[in-house]
């Protein structure tokens, strides 16, 4: 990609970067106007901003850091919601490396409209944030390319999709996480495991099932394709697929919900229908939201270490923002399952020692 | 108070303000040191600080706003701790209503560590934040003092202690709550209720604490002092206080509970002693966070408007950016029974309709 290869020039060459007074000329307009493009301002018209855009894009044009004392630092932290307990976890990871660096973290949610984004963009170069953490957003390619042009360091946190886009992120080693929930359904004697999955556009639900399909075939048991049922993340959609697997005419006796909050929603529905959780059916989350040692019964899940996610994401921002290449550029903090009082042989066959 | 009056003859009279200038020749100090105390620079001696801190305390200074355009606007909304779901919730009407203003929302959590208030006051100086959220904070007189010194607007959500404070806040209706949950459960037959009451210091917990004995008396049932057993709010203390309430001689048949998690705490305890919610125990919490939709059983509880109370601090706050007068100074928001499946009349009474 020309972009790409423009950028890593400069970034490599240090010297050779181009300047706001290389643009205009090339441009044949003012300094004032390209500072104008470049910091977002409106009173430029169309045709030239366009002019100018392209001519930035071309030369892998990087905005300069504020002379230091003039502004305290800054980082935008970007979610698509801030509707879950998820969030908190890692604005909390966030905040503490940021807040001890004296960098203040402007939190924000783009709820993924399409005005939401470009508002959020011109926000940001009006504070002239100084990097970005994104979590798991599909990264929209016109905001990443109008990111590289101010030249704002970015980390995606929890990439939602393709690894080849060239920024650092932070995620969990989901396959691994979705591995080990398996393995314990079957140590305990479960065949027959529902898997209550991810959204399949989303790296880490795709990474998690195969996790799931995995243990299974490591222990000999063909994969049911009818005890696979997608879900949105929300509890919602997991007492649905709950609903769904027990409508099956050999309905799972354990299942495997690839989020907490999906987990919850399955234990939901088997309540309504007076199943135990896990006398009748054993269920198993992912996360480990705070809340989850308190849910009933409290929940066997994998934890997602999201707060050190977010801290490592606050890291290597900042790291990014001193010039310095982060290392490593993806890192994958380890899962870990948290056994708790979900999850129990299945009916009919009794527990080891009582 | 000495310091009231010339604040508010400063606001008031608006021309009479004082100005760096005043305060160095007052100091015999140079406008660069003044500066410099104003903006929170380490370079100036202990003996001078303290001189120039006085003046500008005893004279109500208040710095001015940065020139429009010169930087975007940025609030801060500060918590004692991220550790909560309830936090997110609000941060999202806080966020929601800055980011439509074109207004980057820093989050931070101080974690009422003596040291960490300090650090944000000196990132919020170098920041030059426009206003200030903060939530349920027992203000540190001194860093009120400073905020006032350096003029930034003050909304405190959930006020923790007196609200004798001259600054605006934002709560909820605790009082009205309270008297609901507690009706709620009398109106199902129950005559003993526990109460698992919030930390007596706080200002939410007393008026929820008196909505329950208003309520109680109301009904001609007599307070039982030994039925309120004090929590933190949190899990384990709900748990704790659930166990301790059915260690009495006589328990209760229902308890109310002044937070969701402690309600979900008291579940958790009356689970592990294979007693049912509601059949054997009815239990209320306070709050309404969005999981507890998803609890077993789906939590009573009172609704308080969280992210609603974000919404009405960040316009506030930014009404007095404006310098607009918040209108009404101090905003008690509704708060609403919400009935699911945890409460029902006590053992032994038949339910009206089956």
């Amino acid at each position: 990609m020309a972009l790409d290869g423009a950028r890593a020039k400069t970034a490599s060459g240090g010297r050779g970067r181009v300047t706001i007074t290389d643009i205009a000329r090339r441009a044949g307009v003012s300094v004032p106007t390209v500072s104008r493009v470049v910091n977002g301002r409106s009173d430029v018209s169309p045709g030239t901003r366009a002019r100018v855009e392209e001519l930035l894009r071309r030369h892998g044009y990087r905005k300069r850091a504020a002379a230091p004392g003039r502004r305290a630092a800054l980082l935008d932290l970007v979610f698509n919601d801030l509707d879950s307990p998820w969030a908190v976890e890692i604005i909390r990871g966030v905040e503490e490396v940021a807040h001890a660096a004296g960098v203040g973290t402007v939190v924000s949610a783009v709820h993924g409209r399409s005005g939401d984004a470009p508002r959020w963009m011109r926000n940001l170069r009006a504070r002239a944030s100084d990097g970005v953490v994104l979590v798991t957003s599909a990264l929209d390619p016109v905001l990443h390319q109008e990111l590289r042009i101010l030249g704002v360091p970015l980390v995606v946190v929890d990439p939602a999709g393709s690894p080849a886009l060239d920024v650092p992120t932070v995620g969990a080693a989901n396959r691994e996480g979705g591995t080990a929930a398996t393995e314990h359904l079957l140590a305990l004697g479960h065949r027959r495991i529902g898997l209550i999955a991810g959204p399949p556009r989303l790296l880490c639900s795709r990474a998690r099932r195969d996790g799931y399909r995995a243990a299974l075939e490591g222990a000999g048991v063909a994969v049911d394709e009818s005890l696979i049922v997608p879900g949105d993340f929300r509890h919602e959609s997991g007492f649905a697929a709950c609903e769904a697997l027990l409508a099956l005419p050999e309905p799972p006796t354990a299942v495997f919900a690839a989020s907490d909050q999906m987990a919850l929603g399955a234990i939901e529905a088997l309540r309504r229908r007076g199943a135990r959780v896990p006398q009748d059916m054993s269920v198993v989350g992912f996360d480990d939201l705070p809340e989850v040692r308190w849910s009933a019964p409290p929940l066997t899940t994998v934890r997602q270490p999201l707060a050190d996610m977010g801290r490592v994401a606050a890291r290597t921002v900042l790291r990014l923002t001193r010039d310095e290449d982060p290392d490593p550029p993806r890192a994958e903090l380890g899962t870990e399952l948290i056994l708790r009082a979900s999850t129990a042989p299945p009916p009919g066959i009794a527990t080891p020692s009582g």
